[in-house]
């Protein structure tokens, strides 16, 4: 099974060292044989038809920040990553590119060049998906494709795979959910009494938040994961500008204190609950299953007959979220062999 | 898909109501007509090769607390239920009568006719799995026919279902859980102050333990749900006499206050640890995610690559039950689909 990564940071590198750590038991499993014909980062790329050497392949970047200058000679005139992506042998693309909530590039030309030339695409890249779900699952279809993305929502956490594959037979109605590690992470140190500012120091600090931190506190990230639940889950056709979206910089220690004394916490929860999409702070039961503490996430799906579940782990990590890559990996070959 | 039901009490009653609710749906998204066509309670049968009317089985039930006199003549001179199972045309065994953890009977010899008679099984009833899971694991590759069992763990919590189906590519590490919510409600309610007699009484009026509540406070009902777990996840070759087992009896809330003092709670705790099995009352952090309260099950399952998770729901319920055989309706299915 040949691959082509597009993006090389923690997620792309924890993933060439799964494969290093795995390869055989991964082949006697499961009957796979990843290899990475092309590695493509910011500042350039390497090809290797037979399979870039993965141990040369972390060195390299380790050594030089880019992966650049590795494999065989420059097949490409310039790092035009879709013209690469078009015109290698390959049959999954992984875009791993980091996102972009406003135009989704430049993941979305990635997937499209993938698709348009006959690879199955695996994205861990939430902005492709959260601009143009609908259409891009269309251009999928349209050409016999599959376009999997376990790792956008949950890191290595399963709550996609969870709501299709478990709930067989049952019909989800509606779900609710922690999807932001880095907030609920704010939001459990102001329970104990930092001011927001303090606890968004915090968090940056410890590595969680990003230098600018809008994608989290204000809610565009956990938006993202629930237009991305939204559409596989419950069929829906929807993209960013369909969520409400309240962030969490208007919560107050006080806010919380008084939370506190109803037994509840404020937790910034995103909803489907009757077609309706909303990411806002709620106050949500400290006995409720969902109301995990630091930086986990949790989801609470309510189905017609089996009730509520509730499924609870870290939302992120680079071998957590390869973890994921992994298992769309193994999912497309089953379905590739079941169609022949 | 013809089905025979052993057992019709409340999961069984619940699954006839399930299939009379969804049956256009069911057939139209997964393209299975179940019929009954044969149903036997303890005190006798109804037989009809084109399918039982699933109302009127209902209402006979009802007014008469037996299914017995429904159906075409007698084809059996006795209710001999193994010899009906064996002698009756179907796909598939639903063994639904009251777990045995002594000897696993009638349940067993139930699953044994199925079998030799090449029918699929589904079972809700742990008995027989507890005390010889290993045995009739091979007694259904020998005969080709396929052993499910989603119900027995978490009723309509797919716990059984995660495990399997959502880590593909991991590998689960160990896992550790509360598997009983009877105990669990009993421990909730002895933090609350109320002293252990005081507790199983209010359990018993809820009508969550039963009128012998050695199975739950003993420990033995999580024990053969560990039992089932261990062999099925991990693929261990174990019964009860494997699992180290300590109930609840001996906790006084003194224990519980301390616990309490340290930030903890008191539960009832399954784990599968370096293939050591055990049962018992274990302090959890409040703070983490298994520890649920009142009738809710949690299982943290710890996987290589993708950490921690927890899922959470309740671990009984009559329809939540019946949703778990469906979803081993529709698996079976796809796998009679995928053989051929």
């Amino acid at each position: 099974m040949r691959l082509i990564l597009v993006g090389f940071g923690v997620v792309g590198q924890s993933f060439a060292k799964l494969l290093l750590s795995r390869s055989a038991d991964i082949y006697s499993a499961y009957g796979i044989k990843p290899r990475i014909v092309a590695c493509i980062d910011s500042l350039g790329y390497s090809i290797c038809s037979g399979g870039l050497d993965l141990q040369t392949l972390l060195d390299v970047k380790k050594s030089k920040c880019t992966i650049s200058g590795y494999g065989s000679k420059a097949s490409f005139s310039n790092c035009d990553s879709c013209n690469i992506i078009e015109n290698t042998d390959a049959e999954i693309l992984l875009e791993l590119t980091p996102t972009n909530l406003n135009d989704g590039e430049p993941g979305i030309s990635h997937i499209i060049s993938a698709m348009r030339s006959q690879k199955h695409v695996i994205t861990v890249n939430k902005g492709p998906l959260a601009v143009a779900f609908p259409s891009l699952l269309e251009l999928a279809n349209y050409n016999s494709v599959l376009l999997r993305f376990s790792g956008t929502v949950g890191g290595g956490t399963p709550i996609l795979d969870f709501a299709k594959r478990c709930l067989k037979g049952d019909r989800i109605i509606s779900f609710k959910g922690i999807l932001n590690g880095t907030t609920n992470y704010i939001l459990s140190r102001m329970e104990e009494g930092l001011i927001f500012e303090n606890a968004l120091e915090d968090a940056r600090q410890k590595g969680y938040a990003e230098a600018v931190p809008s994608l989290d506190i204000d809610g565009f990230d956990p938006a993202a994961k629930l237009v991305i639940m939204a559409n596989w889950i419950m069929g829906m056709k929807v993209t960013m500008k369909d969520v409400n979206r309240i962030g969490i910089k208007e919560i107050t220690t006080n806010d919380i204190q008084q939370a506190h004394k109803r037994g509840n916490a404020i937790k910034l929860i995103a909803t489907c609950d009757n077609r309706n999409l909303n990411v806002k702070p709620i106050e949500v039961s400290k006995i409720d299953p969902l109301c995990v503490n630091g930086t986990l996430n949790a989801v609470t799906f309510s189905s017609e007959h089996s009730g509520e579940q509730t499924i609870i782990g870290r939302g992120a990590g680079g071998m957590e979220t390869a973890s994921a890559i992994l298992r769309d990996m193994i999912e497309i070959k089953d379905n590739i062999v079941e169609r022949r």
